[in-house]
Parts: structure tokens; C-alpha cells; sequence
């Protein structure tokens, strides 16, 4: 569990299933980047979800279970699902106190433990033919293909995805899979350009202004003001997926985005940042800042992966049991060439 | 005209018509918000034109005859149109050198002049019933036209919009014009609020978090996270346009704007601003940065002034001959109870 910025291995209470939910065993979850987030900066993370509206976020002064990217194991029937079943779901409980964010609850154990409580009414049952860690990814993969649906994307778009974390990844795969493109992944770590390749990025870039306005002139785009005021007929537009969340990306997205790109925002800056107004309003930018999902997305990454859950596979880099998981955090904050790390409870 | 931040009155050479171009006399042409800009920035704003792709843009080292709001009488026949037709068009050429910003070139004269020469394939003959100043209009209006046609609204939007000058009041109009509603303006001058409610605002408040907030909470919005990833069949949604421009306004707007909010952004800022792309991910806000206008919106201004030129009449709250733009210059500035200022070259 997370106390005060530090992960400990405690024995906790079994959690004990109320109306509507069902008790299971976490078989593999995978580590988020809002994990690492809430590890170093819990109260900022606090502030902001309340800031934001949300009432029922943790207390960063309690303990708290994470893990929300997981697939489990039914420890007794649900519905017409056998104890058992491996299911992935949502990760949000509502009880009489409102809406919880699983992996975020002071209340609720999240998957980084051996028992959690599931919400009945919302359980996928995963098919044996997919692989647990597989299933696992369906969270982060209804995080990208939400972006997706926000950009409002169609065969007349090109896209650049900035930042190969897993969510510029996830984005990849999910534009791919819906048979879209071109697509210029950027990102300064050889092992994540290879694997943006990997998940069907057509050419993968270290950051570089000019290499990417070079990719940009060959896509047919607006390219200035005189094709915004005078080209009513052009179609084809630039999609911009930040995914890369540090002080400065949106400027330097801004300054080489094509004219009236849409710029999905998808990675989390926790600090303040500068942008240029009049800049963004000369080029007739869009920032469409994208957060979580809906029931139907979470479902359409889901059958996304039960139709091919050959192509996510690579992402998966690296798996812990649970006394592992400070390691992992440690290995994802290098942010070297692990993508995504599981951790496995039971 | 206007030479190093300087506005000068100045006998220049005739302009004569190139081929497509007509001589025209301008009757009246108003101030727009970015004629102070450029009176007093011009560097600034020809860099930005630059950066944004635009080559075409003044060099602010040459003397320009500033001027893009404008109604203006044909001095020669064009076409079907008879010497004397009073006509609007927008404000762009374009000749061997590529387009042309009326009002922002070294090369031809805005209508702070009295002759200019207009491009003959895009005029638009005024009809009798509607006075030149109401013509005149046409341009600002466009600019909202587009504003409003990017916010991608419907008869399930509620609106605010911060700043009640005139790209404010005429998104006001213009909303109200398509039967859309409810209008919440928010500025701080008691007389920008009253035009406000004269351009159809439903209420009209100066700026205050909470006040805004007690009217947002009788729209029937989402009003947090738990709605957004709840609740799929709500319907209604939040769009706000930013018209002030002020450093501060984006943070200041997010910070008050229900979850999932469109945040429309009219008002051009020219200094570097914060944000806080934590907060703007976490309430899932899009900011559309918009600039100009196509021919439709352009011409969907003119059509709805045409249909109603008394709708628009208050907002044109003065006029100076030439002698007096720069006292106009001044009035504005000072950002008192003057809106829309028109000069009257002829």
C-alpha cells in the first residue's frame, strides 16, 4: 500500500463484498503512469481531482491499495459468470457514498493486492484464448481509444503522437486497428520508437522540428493561413496526440503543429505551463484535453484486444510479484526501455 | 497611416485597380480590437503571422494604411454592379505575390483611406434598407459567425461568454440569431453588461467564480467526474467563449468551467499565459483557438444582417472623420462604454 509517498507490503483485512459487488483475486495489474504520479505527488493529484469535481478521491493522509489496469479471478459466482472466471472491468465502484475511483480509494483495495472487491453489473468475462496479461491492458487501451474517439478522427486525418509511453502506444495500436493513418510517432528513446513501429507507426522520429515538419510537408495539409482563409475544399487535416505531460510540450507541439491541427492532450503535467495565446489562435489550434473513458470505449478496447490480443503483446515488457512492485516503479521512472510492467499478486 | 507605432495622417498616391480589382471609396470602416494591437505591438503580431505560416503579413517597418472593417462605394462599374453600389467583401487579395490582409499590408490600402481598390469576385451588394455602418458590421460579425460555427453548438448547449466587447456582444447576437440559448456575459463595465442583455444575454454578471458557478448549476450540466464517467445520456453541455485576452483569463476560465466544457478562445492574448494541463485533463476541456473565416461564414454574416439591420444597430456606438482616428484609437483603449467606433473617410 501507498502511505506518504512510500510503498510498504502490509497484511491487510480480506475486504468483504456488499450488495452488488463480488469478491476476487487481482491476477495481473499493470503499473500506470498516474501510479508513479500519486506515489511523488499525492496531494497535488488530491487537490486537483477535487479541484475538478470530484468528491470521493482519496485522502493522500490515508493509506491507500493502487492498482487500476487489471484482470482478476471470481473467488465465488457472479451472476451466470463460475467462480473462477478471469474478468476485467471498469475501475469504478459506486456505493452510498457516490462514485469510487478503484486504485485511488482510501475505502477500496485497488488490484496491487491479493483480494479486491469487482462491481457486479459492469464484469467482462475474458475468453480462455486470451492471455491474462493481455486482459490486463484493456484500462490503458480504453484510455487511447477514448483520445481517439475525442480527436474525432476519419480516413482524411494524418496523426503525430508525441511521446511512446504506453499511452502514445496505445494510440498507435488503437489508430491502426481502425485501419487509420499515416502515423509519425516522436520520442527520444530508441527501444519506444522501435516499438511505436512495432505497434504500426509508419516512421518514428527523435524530436526534432525540422524532421517533422519535413514528414508534415508530405501529407498534403493546410499549410498556412492563405489555405485556412481561401481553401475551403481541403480535407485532409493534422491530428496531434501530446502524450508526453512536461512543461513545455505544448508550446513546442504548438510551434510545429501544422494550421488548424487538433491537438488531443492525453499526457498528464502536473505543473504549470506557458502557452502563446495568439500563437494557437493564428494557427487555429484545438486542445482537446481527454481524461478517462466511457462504459462503451472500456468495451471497445476490450473487444479490440479478444479479436487480436497477439498484436498488444509486446508492450507488455516486464512482470513482478507483488513484493516486486517498488522495482518496478523504480524501473518505470527511468523510463528507459520498459513500456509496460505487471504485477502479478496471486 | 500607421508607421512605427505611430498613426499619421498623409496624402498618398492614388491606388490604382489591377486586373480582377475595382476602385472603391470606403464609406465607413470600423476599429477592430487588432488595429490597437497593431498600433501598439506590430512587431510582435508580425512575427506571430509569420511563425503561424503567413508570409504575406505587413513588415512593420513600412508604413500600412490599416482599415478591414469596411463599407465602401464603387467608383467604376464591377460586373453587374453599377458605379455608386455600396458593397462589403472580405478583406483579403490576391495577386502574383500570393494573399493579401487588407488593412495589414505595405503593398494595398486598408479603408482608413479615401480609396482603396477591392477584389471584384468577392463583392456583396448591400441592399437599400441597410445603413452603411450596419454593413460595416459585417466583418466582426463573421468573426463570431466562425467562432460559434467552431464550438459545434446545438439546442443542448448552455453559454457564457467572459468579455462583452464587441467579439463578445457579437457572439451574443449571433448566438441568439440561430434561437440558441441560454447566455450567461460576464464583464466587469456595467455599460458592456447592458449591451450585453441588449445583444440577448439571458443575464449578464460581472466577473465572480461563484456567481458564475450558481448559474451554471441551473443549466442541468455535468457538474463533476462522477457525471462524466457515469452518466452517458447527458446531453447538455457547457460552451464558454474567451474574449478578453487577458493573461490570467484561460486559468481563470478553466478553473470555473464545468467538467467537459468547450472553451471557445476569441480573445487574442499576446503575452505568454500559464496553465494548468493537469486540471484542464482532469475536467476533460477543450480549448478551440479560432481565427478569421471562410466565405460562407462571411457571407452568413452579411445574410443575417441583411435579414435585421436594426438587431446589430446599438452596438455601433460612435464615429470620427479620418481627422479622428486616432482620438477613436484612444477612446477604445481606454475600454470605457465604447464598443464599435466607426471611421468615415468619405
Amino acid at each position: 500500500m501507498l502511505l506518504k509517498g512510500r510503498i510498504a507490503i502490509e497484511t491487510l483485512p480480506e475486504p468483504e463484498p456488499q450488495a452488488g459487488q463480488v469478491l476476487a483475486a487481482p491476477l495481473a495489474c499493470g503499473v500506470c503512469g498516474s501510479d508513479l504520479h500519486a506515489r511523488d505527488h499525492a496531494p497535488h493529484l488530491c487537490d486537483l481531482l477535487h479541484r475538478a469535481g470530484f468528491k470521493g478521491f482519496m485522502d493522500p493522509d490515508l493509506p491507500v491499495v493502487m492498482g487500476h489496469e487489471y484482470c482478476a479471478e471470481l473467488l465465488e459466482p457472479s451472476g451466470d459468470l463460475p467462480r473462477g472466471q478471469r474478468v476485467v472491468c471498469q475501475p469504478f465502484l459506486v456505493d452510498d457514498r457516490g462514485l469510487v475511483l478503484v486504485g485511488y480509494s482510501n475505502r477500496y483495495h485497488g488490484a496491487f493486492a491479493e483480494r479486491m472487491v469487482l462491481p457486479q453489473d459492469t464484469l467482462l468475462a475474458v475468453p480462455d484464448h486470451v492471455p491474462t496479461d493481455i486482459a490486463a491492458l484493456t484500462e490503458p487501451l480504453a484510455v487511447a481509444v477514448h483520445a481517439v474517439n475525442q480527436a474525432g478522427v476519419d480516413g482524411d486525418c494524418a496523426f503525430a503522437i508525441y511521446g511512446c509511453g504506453p499511452v502514445g502506444l496505445f494510440v498507435i495500436a488503437r489508430l491502426r486497428a481502425l485501419g487509420l493513418g499515416p502515423i509519425l510517432a516522436i520520442d527520444p528513446v530508441p527501444a519506444r520508437r522501435a516499438m511505436a513501429e512495432t505497434m504500426g507507426a509508419d516512421a518514428a522520429i527523435a524530436p526534432d522540428t525540422e524532421a517533422s515538419a519535413a514528414w508534415w510537408r508530405t501529407q498534403n495539409l493546410h499549410t498556412g493561413l492563405s489555405d485556412t482563409m481561401a481553401a475551403v475544399g481541403v480535407s485532409k487535416r493534422a491530428v496531434i496526440f501530446e502524450c508526453v505531460g512536461k512543461p513545455g510540450m505544448l508550446t513546442a507541439v504548438a510551434e510545429a503543429a501544422p494550421v488548424a491541427s487538433t491537438i488531443v492532450v492525453a499526457g498528464v503535467c502536473m505543473e504549470s505551463d506557458a502557452i502563446e495565446p495568439a500563437l494557437l489562435i493564428q494557427k487555429s489550434l484545438q486542445l482537446r484535453f481527454v481524461f478517462a473513458y466511457s462504459a462503451q470505449e472500456f468495451r471497445a478496447a476490450f473487444d479490440m484486444l479478444v479479436a487480436d490480443p497477439a498484436r498488444l503483446a509486446p508492450m507488455v515488457t516486464g512482470s513482478v510479484p507483488i513484493a516486486g512492485i517498488d522495482a518496478a516503479f523504480a524501473a518505470l521512472t527511468a523510463s528507459g526501455d520498459q513500456i509496460k510492467m505487471m504485477v502479478k499478486p496471486s
